[in-house]
Protein backbone atom coordinates (compact mmCIF):
# COMPACT_ATOMS: atom_id res chain seq x y z
CA UNK A 1 0.00 0.00 0.00
CA UNK A 2 1.30 3.03 -0.76
CA UNK A 3 0.22 7.17 -1.41
CA UNK A 4 -0.04 8.35 -4.85
CA UNK A 5 -0.89 11.66 -6.12
CA UNK A 6 -2.75 12.64 -9.27
CA UNK A 7 -3.55 15.62 -11.21
CA UNK A 8 -6.68 15.37 -12.48
CA UNK A 9 -8.83 17.48 -15.99
CA UNK A 10 -12.14 17.67 -15.73
CA UNK A 11 -14.96 19.59 -18.31
CA UNK A 12 -17.34 20.70 -15.48
CA UNK A 13 -20.71 21.10 -17.76
CA UNK A 14 -22.11 17.68 -16.80
CA UNK A 15 -21.18 17.28 -12.85
CA UNK A 16 -23.07 18.64 -9.73
CA UNK A 17 -19.27 19.74 -8.52
CA UNK A 18 -16.23 17.86 -7.32
CA UNK A 19 -17.48 16.99 -4.06
CA UNK A 20 -19.30 13.84 -3.64
CA UNK A 21 -22.81 13.75 -3.01
CA UNK A 22 -25.56 10.93 -2.81
CA UNK A 23 -27.84 11.34 -5.19
CA UNK A 24 -25.62 13.49 -7.95
CA UNK A 25 -23.02 12.89 -10.25
CA UNK A 26 -19.98 14.29 -8.73
CA UNK A 27 -16.17 14.34 -10.13
CA UNK A 28 -15.43 12.54 -7.03
CA UNK A 29 -17.89 10.14 -7.21
CA UNK A 30 -16.97 9.13 -10.99
CA UNK A 31 -13.37 9.30 -9.71
CA UNK A 32 -13.69 6.70 -6.66
CA UNK A 33 -15.77 4.39 -8.60
CA UNK A 34 -12.76 4.52 -11.07
CA UNK A 35 -10.21 4.07 -8.42
CA UNK A 36 -12.72 0.87 -7.00
CA UNK A 37 -12.31 -1.03 -10.55
CA UNK A 38 -8.59 -1.13 -10.35
CA UNK A 39 -8.62 -2.60 -6.89
CA UNK A 40 -8.91 0.67 -3.88
CA UNK A 41 -10.92 -0.29 -1.23
CA UNK A 42 -10.90 2.73 0.58
CA UNK A 43 -13.45 5.39 1.80
CA UNK A 44 -12.43 8.42 0.23
CA UNK A 45 -10.21 10.46 -1.65
CA UNK A 46 -8.24 13.62 -0.92
CA UNK A 47 -8.18 16.86 -3.22
CA UNK A 48 -6.87 19.74 -3.17
CA UNK A 49 -10.46 21.98 -3.47
CA UNK A 50 -13.84 21.51 -3.86
CA UNK A 51 -15.11 23.05 -7.56
CA UNK A 52 -18.12 23.92 -7.70
CA UNK A 53 -20.88 22.35 -10.36
CA UNK A 54 -20.23 22.98 -13.84
CA UNK A 55 -16.39 24.86 -13.12
CA UNK A 56 -13.98 23.29 -15.17
CA UNK A 57 -10.06 21.85 -13.62
CA UNK A 58 -6.92 21.50 -15.64
CA UNK A 59 -5.37 21.21 -12.66
CA UNK A 60 -6.85 19.48 -9.57
CA UNK A 61 -5.02 17.57 -7.38
CA UNK A 62 -6.04 14.37 -5.73
CA UNK A 63 -4.39 11.59 -3.28
CA UNK A 64 -5.10 8.09 -2.15
CA UNK A 65 -3.86 4.96 -0.77
CA UNK A 66 -3.40 1.92 -3.28
CA UNK A 67 -1.46 -1.79 -3.19
CA UNK A 68 -0.51 -1.14 -6.73
CA UNK A 69 2.29 -3.39 -8.75
CA UNK A 70 2.73 -1.14 -11.88
CA UNK A 71 4.35 1.76 -13.13
CA UNK A 72 2.72 5.38 -12.42
CA UNK A 73 1.96 5.99 -15.93
CA UNK A 74 0.92 2.55 -15.92
CA UNK A 75 -1.75 3.89 -13.30
CA UNK A 76 -2.87 7.01 -15.04
CA UNK A 77 -3.50 4.55 -18.20
CA UNK A 78 -6.04 2.22 -16.01
CA UNK A 79 -8.18 5.13 -14.33
CA UNK A 80 -8.06 6.77 -17.89
CA UNK A 81 -9.88 3.61 -19.21
CA UNK A 82 -12.00 2.83 -16.50
CA UNK A 83 -13.26 7.30 -16.26
CA UNK A 84 -15.67 9.21 -18.39
CA UNK A 85 -15.07 11.24 -21.26
CA UNK A 86 -15.02 14.41 -19.18
CA UNK A 87 -12.40 13.48 -16.21
CA UNK A 88 -8.83 12.31 -17.03
CA UNK A 89 -5.68 11.74 -14.92
CA UNK A 90 -2.81 14.43 -16.64
CA UNK A 91 -0.50 12.87 -13.82
CA UNK A 92 0.27 10.64 -11.58
CA UNK A 93 2.79 9.71 -9.37
CA UNK A 94 3.90 8.29 -5.77
CA UNK A 95 3.47 10.59 -2.61
CA UNK A 96 4.82 11.04 0.59
CA UNK A 97 2.31 8.70 3.01
CA UNK A 98 1.33 11.87 4.81
CA UNK A 99 1.20 14.30 1.47
CA UNK A 100 -2.13 15.65 1.77
CA UNK A 101 -3.15 17.50 -1.33
CA UNK A 102 -4.75 20.52 0.47
CA UNK A 103 -3.10 21.02 3.48
CA UNK A 104 0.24 20.59 2.32
CA UNK A 105 -0.96 23.30 -1.02
CA UNK A 106 0.66 26.58 -0.71
CA UNK A 107 -1.75 28.05 -3.41
CA UNK A 108 -4.08 27.79 -6.02
CA UNK A 109 -4.51 29.42 -9.36
CA UNK A 110 -7.76 29.58 -11.23
CA UNK A 111 -8.64 31.04 -14.56
CA UNK A 112 -11.36 32.69 -15.59
CA UNK A 113 -12.19 33.42 -19.75
CA UNK A 114 -14.41 36.24 -21.01
CA UNK A 115 -15.52 36.81 -24.42
CA UNK A 116 -17.66 40.21 -25.81
CA UNK A 117 -20.28 39.61 -28.56
CA UNK A 118 -23.30 40.63 -28.76
CA UNK A 119 -24.48 37.21 -30.22
CA UNK A 120 -24.49 33.87 -28.69
CA UNK A 121 -21.71 31.77 -30.03
CA UNK A 122 -22.16 27.97 -29.31
CA UNK A 123 -18.54 26.87 -29.85
CA UNK A 124 -17.10 29.45 -27.21
CA UNK A 125 -19.72 29.24 -24.00
CA UNK A 126 -18.59 26.26 -23.23
CA UNK A 127 -15.60 27.26 -21.66
CA UNK A 128 -16.41 31.02 -21.37
CA UNK A 129 -18.55 33.76 -20.23
CA UNK A 130 -19.95 35.99 -23.09
CA UNK A 131 -20.23 39.41 -21.82
CA UNK A 132 -22.11 42.71 -24.00
CA UNK A 133 -21.61 45.62 -24.11
CA UNK A 134 -17.65 45.20 -25.02
CA UNK A 135 -15.13 45.76 -21.84
CA UNK A 136 -12.11 47.88 -21.68
CA UNK A 137 -9.23 46.03 -20.61
CA UNK A 138 -7.15 49.11 -19.04
CA UNK A 139 -10.16 49.15 -16.74
CA UNK A 140 -10.36 45.65 -16.03
CA UNK A 141 -6.41 45.76 -15.25
CA UNK A 142 -6.87 48.90 -12.88
CA UNK A 143 -9.17 46.95 -11.09
CA UNK A 144 -7.30 43.72 -10.64
CA UNK A 145 -3.85 45.64 -9.87
CA UNK A 146 -6.20 46.27 -6.18
CA UNK A 147 -6.20 42.55 -5.30
CA UNK A 148 -2.69 41.48 -4.58
CA UNK A 149 -1.34 41.03 -1.08
CA UNK A 150 -3.44 39.76 2.07
CA UNK A 151 -7.04 41.19 2.61
CA UNK A 152 -10.49 40.68 3.84
CA UNK A 153 -12.39 39.41 0.88
CA UNK A 154 -15.81 39.15 2.83
CA UNK A 155 -17.54 41.08 1.06
CA UNK A 156 -16.61 38.65 -2.06
CA UNK A 157 -17.58 34.73 -0.55
CA UNK A 158 -17.85 32.87 2.64
CA UNK A 159 -15.59 31.09 4.39
CA UNK A 160 -15.88 27.50 4.69
CA UNK A 161 -16.99 27.30 8.23
CA UNK A 162 -19.77 29.59 9.30
CA UNK A 163 -17.58 32.77 10.97
CA UNK A 164 -14.28 31.48 10.03
CA UNK A 165 -11.31 33.48 8.74
CA UNK A 166 -12.42 35.68 5.33
CA UNK A 167 -9.12 37.16 5.12
CA UNK A 168 -6.95 35.78 1.96
CA UNK A 169 -3.53 36.57 0.42
CA UNK A 170 -3.42 37.09 -3.33
CA UNK A 171 -0.51 36.07 -4.68
CA UNK A 172 -0.96 37.30 -8.40
CA UNK A 173 -4.12 39.06 -10.34
CA UNK A 174 -4.15 40.24 -13.36
CA UNK A 175 -6.50 40.17 -16.80
CA UNK A 176 -4.93 39.58 -20.12
CA UNK A 177 -6.08 39.71 -24.03
CA UNK A 178 -5.63 35.94 -25.44
CA UNK A 179 -6.95 35.91 -28.94
CA UNK A 180 -10.27 38.00 -28.98
CA UNK A 181 -10.90 36.57 -24.79
CA UNK A 182 -10.44 38.17 -22.08
CA UNK A 183 -8.90 36.07 -19.42
CA UNK A 184 -8.34 36.61 -15.38
CA UNK A 185 -6.08 34.73 -13.80
CA UNK A 186 -5.72 34.76 -9.91
CA UNK A 187 -3.38 32.60 -7.43
CA UNK A 188 -4.09 33.04 -3.75
CA UNK A 189 -3.46 31.08 -1.22
CA UNK A 190 -6.99 29.76 -0.78
CA UNK A 191 -10.22 31.08 -1.69
CA UNK A 192 -13.76 31.99 0.00
CA UNK A 193 -16.46 30.14 -1.66
CA UNK A 194 -17.45 32.11 -4.92
CA UNK A 195 -14.88 34.12 -4.43
CA UNK A 196 -13.61 33.95 -8.18
CA UNK A 197 -16.93 34.44 -9.97
CA UNK A 198 -17.45 37.72 -7.37
CA UNK A 199 -14.68 39.56 -8.22
CA UNK A 200 -14.99 38.70 -12.15
CA UNK A 201 -18.75 40.00 -11.70
CA UNK A 202 -17.63 43.25 -9.85
CA UNK A 203 -14.64 43.68 -12.29
CA UNK A 204 -16.87 43.17 -15.54
CA UNK A 205 -19.20 46.35 -14.43
CA UNK A 206 -15.96 48.27 -13.80
CA UNK A 207 -14.77 47.19 -17.53
CA UNK A 208 -18.11 48.34 -18.65
CA UNK A 209 -18.05 51.51 -16.99
CA UNK A 210 -20.88 50.70 -14.36
CA UNK A 211 -18.66 51.45 -11.41
CA UNK A 212 -14.92 52.83 -10.88
CA UNK A 213 -12.00 51.28 -10.68
CA UNK A 214 -11.39 52.37 -7.22
CA UNK A 215 -14.46 51.05 -6.04
CA UNK A 216 -12.85 47.30 -5.98
CA UNK A 217 -10.21 48.62 -2.97
CA UNK A 218 -13.39 50.33 -1.22
CA UNK A 219 -14.75 46.74 -1.05
CA UNK A 220 -11.93 44.99 0.43
CA UNK A 221 -10.95 44.72 4.34
CA UNK A 222 -14.48 45.95 5.62
CA UNK A 223 -15.20 44.63 8.80
CA UNK A 224 -18.87 44.24 7.79
CA UNK A 225 -19.20 45.11 4.52
CA UNK A 226 -22.35 44.32 2.39
CA UNK A 227 -22.08 41.67 -0.34
CA UNK A 228 -21.25 42.32 -3.19
CA UNK A 229 -24.21 40.90 -5.61
CA UNK A 230 -23.22 39.77 -8.77
CA UNK A 231 -22.49 35.65 -9.78
CA UNK A 232 -20.40 35.30 -13.10
CA UNK A 233 -21.59 32.24 -14.65
CA UNK A 234 -19.48 29.13 -13.51
CA UNK A 235 -18.57 27.87 -16.87
CA UNK A 236 -16.10 30.49 -17.55
CA UNK A 237 -13.81 29.12 -14.61
CA UNK A 238 -11.07 26.81 -14.24
CA UNK A 239 -9.26 25.48 -11.49
CA UNK A 240 -5.51 25.88 -13.47
CA UNK A 241 -3.05 24.56 -10.96
CA UNK A 242 -2.17 23.92 -7.19
CA UNK A 243 1.27 24.95 -6.07
CA UNK A 244 3.23 22.85 -3.16
CA UNK A 245 6.35 23.73 -2.07
CA UNK A 246 9.12 22.54 -4.58
CA UNK B 1 -42.18 37.96 -48.13
CA UNK B 2 -38.17 38.68 -48.96
CA UNK B 3 -34.77 36.44 -48.63
CA UNK B 4 -32.54 36.46 -45.98
CA UNK B 5 -29.23 34.83 -45.59
CA UNK B 6 -28.15 34.11 -42.14
CA UNK B 7 -24.80 32.64 -40.94
CA UNK B 8 -25.33 29.66 -37.97
CA UNK B 9 -22.63 28.67 -36.03
CA UNK B 10 -22.94 25.04 -33.69
CA UNK B 11 -21.44 22.76 -31.66
CA UNK B 12 -22.05 19.67 -33.84
CA UNK B 13 -21.16 17.01 -30.61
CA UNK B 14 -25.04 16.78 -30.24
CA UNK B 15 -26.54 16.58 -34.01
CA UNK B 16 -26.78 14.34 -35.86
CA UNK B 17 -25.46 16.19 -38.99
CA UNK B 18 -26.67 19.02 -40.72
CA UNK B 19 -29.13 17.44 -43.04
CA UNK B 20 -33.30 17.09 -41.99
CA UNK B 21 -33.71 13.64 -40.79
CA UNK B 22 -37.43 12.20 -39.26
CA UNK B 23 -35.92 10.92 -36.37
CA UNK B 24 -32.66 12.42 -35.42
CA UNK B 25 -31.67 15.70 -34.07
CA UNK B 26 -30.51 17.95 -36.77
CA UNK B 27 -29.27 21.41 -37.37
CA UNK B 28 -31.43 21.94 -40.13
CA UNK B 29 -34.36 20.73 -38.00
CA UNK B 30 -34.03 22.72 -34.77
CA UNK B 31 -33.34 25.54 -37.40
CA UNK B 32 -36.65 25.17 -38.79
CA UNK B 33 -38.55 24.96 -35.57
CA UNK B 34 -37.23 27.91 -34.52
CA UNK B 35 -37.96 29.77 -38.37
CA UNK B 36 -41.95 28.36 -37.76
CA UNK B 37 -42.22 29.56 -34.23
CA UNK B 38 -41.49 33.44 -35.46
CA UNK B 39 -43.83 32.72 -38.47
CA UNK B 40 -42.14 31.28 -41.42
CA UNK B 41 -44.53 28.60 -43.28
CA UNK B 42 -41.66 27.19 -46.19
CA UNK B 43 -40.98 23.69 -46.54
CA UNK B 44 -37.07 23.84 -46.40
CA UNK B 45 -34.33 26.11 -45.74
CA UNK B 46 -31.37 26.57 -48.09
CA UNK B 47 -28.08 25.39 -46.94
CA UNK B 48 -24.73 26.01 -48.24
CA UNK B 49 -23.34 22.23 -47.20
CA UNK B 50 -24.16 19.44 -45.18
CA UNK B 51 -21.82 18.94 -42.31
CA UNK B 52 -21.50 15.07 -40.78
CA UNK B 53 -22.93 14.46 -37.47
CA UNK B 54 -20.28 15.66 -34.68
CA UNK B 55 -18.65 17.96 -37.28
CA UNK B 56 -19.07 22.04 -35.98
CA UNK B 57 -19.48 24.55 -38.16
CA UNK B 58 -18.57 28.63 -37.68
CA UNK B 59 -19.68 30.12 -41.02
CA UNK B 60 -22.56 27.77 -41.78
CA UNK B 61 -24.81 29.72 -44.29
CA UNK B 62 -28.56 29.22 -44.76
CA UNK B 63 -31.06 31.59 -46.63
CA UNK B 64 -34.96 31.40 -46.83
CA UNK B 65 -38.28 33.67 -47.52
CA UNK B 66 -39.86 35.07 -44.54
CA UNK B 67 -42.41 37.84 -43.93
CA UNK B 68 -40.31 39.79 -41.64
CA UNK B 69 -41.26 43.61 -40.61
CA UNK B 70 -38.14 44.01 -38.22
CA UNK B 71 -34.30 44.49 -38.76
CA UNK B 72 -32.30 41.72 -39.37
CA UNK B 73 -30.64 42.16 -36.20
CA UNK B 74 -34.19 41.43 -34.63
CA UNK B 75 -34.61 38.50 -36.63
CA UNK B 76 -31.05 37.31 -35.56
CA UNK B 77 -31.53 37.85 -31.89
CA UNK B 78 -35.75 36.53 -32.61
CA UNK B 79 -34.02 32.98 -34.10
CA UNK B 80 -31.51 33.18 -31.01
CA UNK B 81 -34.11 33.21 -28.58
CA UNK B 82 -36.11 30.17 -29.97
CA UNK B 83 -32.69 28.30 -30.85
CA UNK B 84 -31.12 25.40 -28.61
CA UNK B 85 -27.38 26.52 -27.08
CA UNK B 86 -25.37 24.70 -29.39
CA UNK B 87 -26.87 25.99 -32.40
CA UNK B 88 -26.59 30.38 -33.22
CA UNK B 89 -27.31 32.90 -35.50
CA UNK B 90 -24.33 35.10 -36.06
CA UNK B 91 -25.12 36.99 -38.64
CA UNK B 92 -28.67 38.23 -40.64
CA UNK B 93 -28.91 40.02 -43.61
CA UNK B 94 -31.29 40.47 -46.12
CA UNK B 95 -30.47 38.32 -49.98
CA UNK B 96 -30.82 38.72 -53.46
CA UNK B 97 -34.54 36.75 -54.25
CA UNK B 98 -32.40 34.44 -56.42
CA UNK B 99 -29.37 34.05 -53.51
CA UNK B 100 -28.83 30.29 -53.37
CA UNK B 101 -26.35 29.72 -50.24
CA UNK B 102 -25.17 26.24 -52.11
CA UNK B 103 -24.83 27.34 -55.87
CA UNK B 104 -23.60 30.22 -54.85
CA UNK B 105 -20.72 29.21 -53.50
CA UNK B 106 -17.40 29.91 -54.86
CA UNK B 107 -15.68 27.58 -51.83
CA UNK B 108 -15.86 26.43 -48.58
CA UNK B 109 -13.07 26.97 -45.60
CA UNK B 110 -12.57 23.85 -43.60
CA UNK B 111 -10.24 23.77 -40.41
CA UNK B 112 -9.26 20.43 -38.41
CA UNK B 113 -7.52 20.82 -34.91
CA UNK B 114 -4.95 18.34 -33.61
CA UNK B 115 -3.45 18.17 -30.56
CA UNK B 116 -0.44 15.61 -29.82
CA UNK B 117 -0.91 14.01 -26.01
CA UNK B 118 -0.11 10.36 -24.25
CA UNK B 119 -3.06 11.04 -22.17
CA UNK B 120 -7.02 12.28 -22.54
CA UNK B 121 -7.47 15.76 -21.91
CA UNK B 122 -11.19 16.49 -21.57
CA UNK B 123 -10.74 20.33 -22.02
CA UNK B 124 -10.06 19.43 -25.12
CA UNK B 125 -11.15 16.60 -26.70
CA UNK B 126 -14.53 18.51 -27.57
CA UNK B 127 -13.07 20.35 -30.49
CA UNK B 128 -9.66 18.84 -31.59
CA UNK B 129 -8.59 15.32 -32.30
CA UNK B 130 -5.79 13.88 -29.49
CA UNK B 131 -3.22 12.33 -31.50
CA UNK B 132 0.14 10.35 -30.19
CA UNK B 133 2.86 9.58 -30.75
CA UNK B 134 3.57 12.98 -31.71
CA UNK B 135 3.97 14.73 -34.89
CA UNK B 136 6.39 16.37 -36.73
CA UNK B 137 4.75 19.60 -38.43
CA UNK B 138 7.10 19.74 -41.15
CA UNK B 139 6.51 16.58 -42.35
CA UNK B 140 2.79 17.86 -42.14
CA UNK B 141 3.40 20.83 -44.21
CA UNK B 142 5.19 19.28 -47.08
CA UNK B 143 2.18 16.85 -47.70
CA UNK B 144 -0.07 19.62 -47.88
CA UNK B 145 1.80 21.46 -49.92
CA UNK B 146 0.92 18.62 -52.51
CA UNK B 147 -2.63 19.76 -51.99
CA UNK B 148 -3.86 23.17 -53.95
CA UNK B 149 -4.55 23.05 -57.57
CA UNK B 150 -7.07 20.80 -59.57
CA UNK B 151 -6.84 17.09 -58.71
CA UNK B 152 -9.11 14.08 -58.68
CA UNK B 153 -9.33 13.22 -55.46
CA UNK B 154 -11.46 9.57 -56.08
CA UNK B 155 -8.97 8.01 -53.56
CA UNK B 156 -10.09 10.75 -50.43
CA UNK B 157 -14.01 10.67 -50.79
CA UNK B 158 -16.73 10.10 -52.80
CA UNK B 159 -18.95 12.61 -54.99
CA UNK B 160 -22.64 13.60 -53.64
CA UNK B 161 -24.04 11.38 -56.05
CA UNK B 162 -22.72 7.74 -57.56
CA UNK B 163 -20.75 8.13 -60.40
CA UNK B 164 -20.11 11.74 -60.56
CA UNK B 165 -17.27 14.06 -60.99
CA UNK B 166 -14.19 13.92 -58.25
CA UNK B 167 -11.91 16.43 -59.49
CA UNK B 168 -12.50 19.17 -56.79
CA UNK B 169 -9.67 22.29 -56.57
CA UNK B 170 -8.37 23.23 -53.47
CA UNK B 171 -7.49 26.71 -53.05
CA UNK B 172 -5.41 27.06 -50.40
CA UNK B 173 -4.30 24.26 -48.21
CA UNK B 174 -1.37 23.91 -44.71
CA UNK B 175 -0.84 23.50 -41.26
CA UNK B 176 0.41 26.24 -38.85
CA UNK B 177 1.07 25.81 -35.07
CA UNK B 178 -1.77 27.50 -32.84
CA UNK B 179 -0.60 27.67 -29.05
CA UNK B 180 0.42 23.63 -28.68
CA UNK B 181 -2.24 22.62 -31.58
CA UNK B 182 -1.58 21.57 -35.27
CA UNK B 183 -4.08 23.41 -37.24
CA UNK B 184 -4.91 22.27 -40.75
CA UNK B 185 -7.05 24.48 -43.09
CA UNK B 186 -8.34 23.81 -46.67
CA UNK B 187 -10.38 25.53 -49.42
CA UNK B 188 -11.54 24.55 -51.86
CA UNK B 189 -14.33 24.92 -54.52
CA UNK B 190 -16.35 21.78 -53.27
CA UNK B 191 -15.22 18.65 -50.85
CA UNK B 192 -16.50 15.22 -51.59
CA UNK B 193 -18.00 13.04 -49.22
CA UNK B 194 -15.08 12.93 -45.89
CA UNK B 195 -12.77 14.13 -48.01
CA UNK B 196 -11.38 16.57 -45.53
CA UNK B 197 -11.41 13.65 -42.64
CA UNK B 198 -9.70 11.45 -44.70
CA UNK B 199 -6.84 14.24 -46.09
CA UNK B 200 -5.80 14.47 -42.35
CA UNK B 201 -5.76 11.36 -41.26
CA UNK B 202 -3.45 10.56 -44.23
CA UNK B 203 -1.34 13.61 -43.20
CA UNK B 204 -1.29 12.06 -39.84
CA UNK B 205 0.23 8.99 -41.00
CA UNK B 206 3.07 11.05 -42.47
CA UNK B 207 3.49 13.62 -40.02
CA UNK B 208 3.96 10.43 -37.15
CA UNK B 209 6.75 9.16 -39.95
CA UNK B 210 5.01 6.08 -41.52
CA UNK B 211 4.35 7.20 -44.42
CA UNK B 212 6.39 9.72 -46.81
CA UNK B 213 5.10 13.28 -47.66
CA UNK B 214 5.38 12.44 -50.97
CA UNK B 215 2.42 9.18 -51.07
CA UNK B 216 -0.05 12.22 -50.72
CA UNK B 217 0.52 13.25 -54.72
CA UNK B 218 0.79 9.79 -55.30
CA UNK B 219 -3.06 8.91 -54.39
CA UNK B 220 -4.21 12.24 -56.65
CA UNK B 221 -5.11 11.55 -59.77
CA UNK B 222 -5.25 8.59 -60.04
CA UNK B 223 -8.23 6.88 -62.07
CA UNK B 224 -9.43 4.08 -60.26
CA UNK B 225 -7.40 4.60 -57.04
CA UNK B 226 -7.56 2.15 -54.24
CA UNK B 227 -9.19 4.93 -51.20
CA UNK B 228 -7.32 5.15 -48.39
CA UNK B 229 -8.17 3.49 -44.92
CA UNK B 230 -8.23 6.33 -42.25
CA UNK B 231 -11.31 8.25 -41.16
CA UNK B 232 -10.11 11.35 -38.69
CA UNK B 233 -13.02 11.55 -36.08
CA UNK B 234 -15.56 14.57 -36.81
CA UNK B 235 -15.19 16.65 -33.58
CA UNK B 236 -11.77 17.95 -34.75
CA UNK B 237 -13.56 19.27 -38.07
CA UNK B 238 -15.12 22.62 -38.71
CA UNK B 239 -16.64 24.40 -41.52
CA UNK B 240 -15.36 27.74 -41.07
CA UNK B 241 -16.14 29.85 -43.97
CA UNK B 242 -18.42 29.97 -47.19
CA UNK B 243 -16.82 31.56 -50.22
CA UNK B 244 -19.52 34.11 -51.94
CA UNK B 245 -18.36 36.34 -54.86
CA UNK B 246 -18.11 40.25 -53.19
Amino acid sequence: MARYQVVLAYDGTQFSGFQRQAEARTVQGVFEDALRRIGWAGRAILAAGRTDAGVHAAGQVAAFDLEWAHTPAALAAALNANLPPDVAVRQARPAAPDFHPRYDALGRVYRYRVFCDALRDPLRERYAWRVWPALELELLQQAAAHLPGAHDFAAFGAPPRPGGATIREVLEAGWRLAGDELVFEISANAFLYHMVRRLVSFQISIGQGEVRPEALPGCLDREAPEPVRGLAPPQGLSLVRVLYPA
